[in-house]
């Protein structure tokens, strides 16, 4: 279901899109080339790890999950940490596959537990195949994720810090699922959720779901690129700030993306019941108690109208929510480079920089 | 929903658990209390790797299933065959807790898959926290085998032989879906539904869905306690041939078990649509066209009534299906025993042929 939204919304939206965009174009443009190109090189590899013991119908389905595009923002990422330290990019690859791997093993129970049917822009593995085979293809997706952590460089180092990171990120889907409003029919559900959020538990929930697999990413790059201790924890909070703030800006682009960029339609968290969102938050702190309880009435109600959705976000954005989200994801990015001071100078540091800034610059 | 069987079939179900059970009941008891000795101590390190990482409402989840019970065949095994081969049992403990958490990673996903409420008895993970915490606890579940592993001795290999196994299991997994004659939604399981099975490809589901791990529950035994690779050979072909058994047991006893000792009712198979039953595909066999086609019918329609359930309970038991199902598995676990030929006398060696003639005998 699309919202259509109101005059000033669509206004709102336009001027905050300006903002944004201004003088970053070519900046944008010259990261997602060289996403795309690294990308291509960890494709192949990953796609080699899914085939391992795959029949060739199995097989068809994992691969309607990476064929569904992705920016390989993560990968790229471990490339450059690895070449940052003065590794090869060649050497990061299956540490590299092994993170994006990790990432669609977690789309995969994400679009099942979210019962969602439409990822960039595409019929989502379950929409396709169904419940069943997805968790299937999931499951897949977890041994794959072994046979690329055991090709890498240091596989046992690399091994124990992917399993780490996905029992973080089990954490994190359980939270997140704690934290939405409505929705759910089972009774432990109900009866664990979470009633009022703070900006803590919201913290909690997005570093363990989306800043992890960042700082993961980062750290295996400086691992197999052979990097000193510093230098990894360097790299290690460079990529959980960037994942930080790639939740926010996430959570951002729910509320004023451009549904065609997006490949999604806005609002799906609102629609989703998920009270984890960092401006649906924010706002609450702003509005009266007659408004905040309209958010939450919305949030517990299933199949919100149009009418409703543009009341609501109406209501968001006549607050400074997007505006003091945005500040954070500013702060996090700028930490995010800080530290990066203890690499030395090289194009490499340089892209991760640019990187940074794309994270919350992007329009999709 | 329980079903109530007709005076003959109570009584052909009699003659059969007297036949099986003859002379059979000390054996049963002591190697059940054999499993229950051991399975304690596999018990105390399993709930250490599923302690790691774990917040204290995912760690609760999570002990549900393994607090449920289960025999411990599994670990049992692989303590069994450790020794069998001159190594310590307590060596044994890592890997064979590894291979009871895949029995169990296994189970959680298969349960929420068929949508089952009960097992052993008691209430399954999905029945008590629902699915969405069940696939989050079983996904913790393959970071618990991944933890098991890694301390095991040759980490590596057992690494490695577990996640083999684990693929094939979601494998096998796959084939039992589709070999369902009805009850999914999915129009793609509509659409790959196997509308006939042969006794081949039957053979192929079961090896893949229940073979493999007791062929990698001996094979990990032999290679912690450091067998040579004739015992490891002739162990992973007692696991294989037991597992196969094992299952065709399990067919039988979804036939004509008893409730109450299964901690399940009897005909689940055919409530769940399932012709991947040794005992229905040998009965089609004998049936006439017009039988056959009824049982086929009741297959694949939902909400069958308990006089649909003995009218079909009763076509089967018409047949030499059962009888024929139990000579396999009586030759099955004839190839198991001899097997350990390789092998020299041992009380660990004793104790595994005891179990292979259990596997068949057993009532539950």
């Amino acid at each position: 279901m699309m919202h259509f939204a109101s005059e000033k919304l669509i206004q709102t939206k336009y001027m905050l899109h300006v903002r944004i965009k201004l003088g970053d174009k070519e900046t944008a443009m010259s990261v997602i080339e060289m996403l795309t190109k690294r990308g291509k090189r960890v494709d192949d590899f990953l796609l080699k790890m899914l085939k391992i013991g795959a029949s060739s119908e199995l097989y068809e389905m994992v691969k309607h999950q990476i064929a569904s595009g992705g920016k390989r923002v993560r990968p790229a990422m471990t490339m450059l940490c690895c070449e940052a330290v003065g590794g090869s990019d060649e050497a990061a690859i299956p540490a590299a596959a092994g993170i994006e791997l990790i990432h669609n093993y977690s789309l995969i129970f994400d679009d099942v537990i979210d019962r969602s049917d439409l990822r960039r822009g595409l019929p989502t593995l379950r929409a396709v195949y169904g419940d069943v085979m997805a968790f299937l293809a999931g499951m897949h997706y977890r041994e794959a994720i072994f046979e690329a952590a055991r090709r890498s460089v240091k596989p046992r180092r690399i091994e124990k810090l992917f399993s780490w990171t996905i029992r973080k990120i089990i954490e994190g889907e359980r939270l997140d699922v704690l934290y939405e409003q409505g929705g759910r029919d089972s009774e432990y559900i109900k009866k664990m959720r979470f009633k009022h959020i703070s900006e803590d538990d919201y913290r909690r929930m997005i570093e363990a779901k989306t800043a992890v697999l960042f700082e993961a990413a980062c750290k295996a790059g400086g691992m197999v690129g052979d990097g000193k201790a510093p230098e990894i924890h360097g790299l290690s909070r460079y990529g959980w700030n960037c994942g930080v703030a790639f939740q926010m800006k996430d959570d951002i682009l729910d509320i004023v993306g451009e549904t065609e960029q997006l490949g999604k339609p806005t609002g799906k968290d609102i629609e989703e019941h998920k009270l984890g969102n960092i401006v649906v938050l924010n706002s609450l702190e702003e509005l009266s108690q007659p408004e905040r309880d309209k958010v939450l009435q919305t949030l517990m109600s299933q199949g919100i109208s149009d009418s409703a959705m543009s009341d609501i976000m109406k209501l968001i954005l006549s607050t400074k929510a997007v505006g003091r989200a945005y500040e954070k994801t500013k702060f996090l990015v700028q930490r995010a480079k800080m530290s990066l001071d203890v690499l030395p100078p090289s194009e490499a540091k340089r892209t991760l920089l640019s990187l940074a800034d794309f994270i919350i610059r992007r329009p999709f």
